[in-house]
């Protein structure tokens, strides 16, 4: 399995009366369909898993999967608090139809959790899964960095795909493609540090900046791919200064917004998350308007 | 309703099949109910609430409020990351006998939090509780700290009782108890800092160690009360070390194993957290050894 | 030794042309010989030592030793980064009649230093320095936390003679007064927590904000000494409103104008740190104004 | 001025009895000389200024600028807390004939140190200097980050050049290229990142790897320049291998015994900083196997 290329982070768009919208999820897809993307995240930290409860998030991952067109790479959030049940929720993923499960570590008691805590973790978690495993680092969100020594002990368990590390620290990303065996899969979370990372050897992305700029993300990867070095590093400096404005600047909502002048469904996040005030829409709106639509590629 | 006094955070035993033991949760609170504790916090970090399902979770407040002797003040822990879940939980601890929510910080969005978010998720979750609100501030586990601006203004609210703050700073219990109104209760989560908290106007202590030394606990409470400064320090200074030594050193697992050693269920934690390994149980005897059964009162 | 008491972190005048005013480092000390003050604490982090050219500092040092009144303690700041020039400017405090000397960890290269360290770095400054030693922790500026067991390893050389600890972590000052041996002294920095820190065996605190309230703060030591109980915590309350509004708000440009406020030479502090905003001159108006002169006892 | 190139941050030998070489300072040089190296960063972190006299420092100075051959972009180490101590330096520096002043951030006073600070701060110091300035973020020492909104307002002071980051952080160097005017130059300062920061517009490195292994530092810089992407990746990875055994393992003195170990005036740094262990030499050892003498180009 190969998973070079540029996945977006699913939001999850909600009705006004606050349900998960699944004819929302659906139609974005259908829409994502077109586009050169290698697959979709579905239940990432973007999709607003953590709000979610159980039954949601099934049919958050039921509805993504039939919408997706075949030969789209799915990719399930799975990770939770303790082990038992990160592999019930794994095992729920593969039974309909995802081809990999992103794990992220646990994080709640972290003077407790040690390099042996995730490891024991993660292979539990492999050694019970029927899809290969993605390992997930967000510090941003957890609080905790999968370090460097834990990801190459981990890359070597036969379940174990890669990893996502959404640290932004390059100096990692390429610790660990130096350090880890060559067929272990890295993916960066960070949209201003997609062709640097790339650079070094990074197989794709799994961008929430691509659930409203798809279009763009998926340039930048062919760019960087064919060698067209000039245009990867212009573009790669639009889209820092679109991530930084966008996702930076006002995160979830901040990017529901974007979706929705790009025409996809967009709304509110759930609360406790704000949704986004008037006075923050216009920067966004300038964000988004030099992809729209002429880098568009599809 | 008056908070003051000492809480014991109720750890959750498990069967050596990994379930929930209801009839050790039961068996705790039976021991507890004959030592002058205020009350009983349920499903706090301590109890490992976030390795729960909602089922177990539900098992769990049952089982502690039928155990629990008249008189005692029940407390639920009932946070979630959503504010529409928080509020679900904290209506259900109500209808099943609960007198307080305690009401951890949503953590997940950090970057997103601010202080209005917290602002409006707790006076969302106060205006739809059927019973008083605690603010909940455990940045060790969190990485969230409730700044004293922020607790100051919710302590306005007629539904917000007061305040479990356990980052361990004793400045800021004392500006909000300078801060914030006479009847706003303060309670520390901090068995290290009790009495120097007491000193300056907090109410109780809502303690993991009570686990354990329950006794200890109460005494230390009732020298403070009773101006007895001398012996509140020298004690105040051997919980100093147990805490140390169980806690700090061992977290849950640790905890878990000093309560076996005083005759409560404890046993393993759930994983990711590991069991406490041999070469750790020697030490945490050690700290035990002076509370047994010298210091008890009861 | 006895460093029981109050002592405050003097700071240090400048003429309007950017020079330091040794008349005005004079006057203050004048002033403050008639409080019951143990002593003072000369070029510390409130005295902008790291903003001063030797030869400024070793006039500092000179003048503060001639106005000091006999019987007040000296204590002179003289922590450098490496090891020999902290030694130098130790043994030149002692030279000019310094009593104790006051040493902040070495901070620069934190990734590099460890444990091991500090201890050798302390040993090696208390080995040479012809007067005792005293450890200095303050992570708000240097990022560096000496932490308990590093603090009672050292406690052990017969030349350490105690610790400034200015994290407010009372959990870690009980750490200390329960770990260390009797005769190590240990000293609070920070004025939130001056009753708290004394309950559990704190023996002063060496405060900044004694600079601006020295009889306040005495009056604290002396209920707390005596036992009044009642009248130490409704003052430590007032007391951490004020170092709320003047110190974590306002910092040295803020201290210095309540100073001037209380009749001490105050002014600007050097550049980079910018003087005290017009509008923020209010504020630190209405938190001195409940100081002067009721609170006074000398 | 156009800084663009590799320069290395000079160590500082130290004679047996601790007195700076500074025949050893100049030997280094000369034989850096020989290598395609932009110029020579002096009093810089790797060169341990914080441990140096002023006397010491200033005949640093000298020696390097003797020793250095004509041509080489000479830069100083200036920044000091005060503002009319980093003015002084930077004076006398321009004096001995440097070229650039390399300011780092103030940085003991934290939490009174704002936005304004820093941009008040360099434009002092930029108006008074003879020679441009480079910014210098380090947070891994000085607990500080210059952020971009910060560097961006900076960069248009004509006489700021440019900046020094060596955070690490891929995207806050895209934001600033992104951000700023064409013309302000932006250097990395950390090894693993040299070639992803060049990918995105970033002039060149200061890197103390590069008094190790200059020769590789600057083959990486080349391959980059002329766009042989395959032999920068490849080359790049080794250096983040080598980067971590020596200097994220070691630090200075990993630094020093590695270019000992290639033919330079290595020895121990200055303590507190200890000497490196004898267990430590073997894992540098191998870390340094690989470049000697192959990948040289000189």
């Amino acid at each position: 399995m190969n998973v070079g290329g540029i996945f977006p982070a699913l939001t999850t768009p909600f009705e006004p009366d606050g349900k998960v919208s699944i004819s929302g999820v659906k139609a974005n897809i259908l829409r994502y369909n077109h586009i050169g993307l290698a697959g979709y995240v579905v239940l990432g930290s973007t999709g607003e898993a953590v709000m979610l409860t159980r039954d949601e998030a099934d049919s958050v991952l039921a509805a993504a999967k039939e919408a997706a067109a075949p030969g789209k790479l799915m990719i399930a959030g799975t990770g939770a608090e303790s082990t038992s049940e990160t592999i019930t929720r794994t095992k729920r993923a593969a039974a309909l139809g995802y081809d990999l499960a992103l794990v992220k570590t646990p994080y709640y008691y972290k003077p407790a959790y040690k390099a042996e805590t995730y490891i024991h973790h993660y292979r539990a978690v492999a050694d019970a899964s029927p899809i290969p495993v993605l390992l997930y680092s967000v510090p941003i969100y957890t609080g905790i960095t999968l370090e460097t020594s834990e990801i190459v002990t981990l890359s070597e368990h036969p379940n174990i795909l890669g990893i996502k590390d959404s640290s932004g620290s390059v100096k990692r990303l390429g610790e660990v493609v130096a350090g880890a065996s060559p067929d272990f899969q890295v993916l960066t979370g960070s949209a201003p540090v997609v062709y640097p990372a790339l650079s070094i050897g990074v197989r794709g992305a799994v961008l929430a900046l691509a659930a409203a700029l798809p279009e763009a993300c998926v340039e930048l990867f062919e760019y960087a791919k064919h060698g067209e070095h000039a245009h990867a590093r212009e573009l790669q400096l639009k889209l820092v200064t679109a991530s930084k404005k966008i996702l930076s600047a006002q995160g979830i909502a901040g990017l529901k917004y974007a979706m929705e002048l790009r025409g996809y469904q967009g709304g509110a996040p759930r609360l406790p998350l704000l949704p986004l005030k008037e006075e923050h829409k216009q920067p966004i709106a300038a964000a988004v308007a030099p992809f729209h639509p002429a880098t568009a590629r599809a």
